[in-house]
């Protein structure tokens, strides 16, 4: 079985293969925009657009930081909050609050088979003062519910275990098997 | 002259028309998505999108809020602050900093004759806590350079006068002289 994952981000390829091999994840290099909205809407419209574009059964996602203290910010616009001020600039607003709980969940929009489908997982956590080697996304400060560690403390393999990325990604997964038997 | 403006936002559209007076600015409502990304593109996008739905001349706009503190954020998304967390809200995030600086910015998209142009404008000052009765986006905790009060403290016309909108707008002003002679 093999997919393809409208993605340019490498760290969300790489995980995407270990959490859902054997499948063979292709990377497919495409100009899709983002829409500003709910992380469904904004999945819906990538793979939408995607789909148009390239006509082969696909995925995207749409990856957002749902933060208690700012009503669910920044959401979908985590990208821009990292890209911009780092997960050290994250952690430094968040600071100011007393409630550091958060959300954080993937939203795959899938094509198999012409059918559009919407797979979601989320994990509930803290955000903490960075720690850890791996500086993929909010990864250093974001530290799952009943965990001592943030996921970048994790190895790869015990972070795509129990991650938001993964929940969402095994739903993909038994669509995929549903369709194909 | 007349001028159609695609905006579900009251006080942008009673704003631009005391702007744009004696130019009679009809309201058009559209579904126009906003994409992520920089205020430009986003302006361009929906100008583009609603052209293609109304085929009249129109405007639209993207305002934007750049704080220093937080390397140009949240920017376009600060509808989706102010919505969520109110002004006061907003002012909570950057209180925690002692960079205080921001930009006040309007993009504006317009096609004038099936011809699309940008203007712009923008409006340096500081973010302070909440004062003044308005309750217009961003305007109680924006205090212009150079002023004592913030936007939310002057009258509509003092506003006006001086705001980021009103910037763009004059451009706009031009643009469509230029065009109707």
């Amino acid at each position: 079985m093999k997919l393809a994952f409208v993605t340019g981000s490498a760290n969300k390829l790489k995980e995407a293969r270990e959490i859902l091999a054997p499948i063979v994840i292709e990377q497919l290099a495409l100009e899709v925009p983002e829409l500003q909205g709910e992380p469904e809407e904004i999945a819906r419209a990538k793979v939408h657009v995607a789909y148009q574009q390239a006509r082969v059964d696909l995925f995207v996602e749409d990856t957002s930081l749902h933060c208690q203290a700012l009503k669910g910010l920044p959401g979908p616009y985590v990208k821009h909050f990292i890209g911009k001020l780092g997960a050290e600039g994250l952690w430094q607003i968040l600071s100011a609050f007393p409630e550091r709980r958060a959300v954080a969940r993937t939203v795959v929009g899938f094509v198999i088979r012409g059918k559009v489908g919407i797979a979601a997982g989320e994990v509930s956590g803290t955000i903490v003062a960075p720690r850890g080697t791996s500086a993929f996304g909010f990864d250093p400060i974001f530290q799952p519910e009943g965990e001592k560690r943030t996921y970048a403390e994790m190895s790869a393999a015990e972070k795509n275990s129990i991650s938001h990325r993964r929940k969402a990604l095994e739903m993909l997964r038994q669509a995929l098997e549903a369709h194909h038997g």
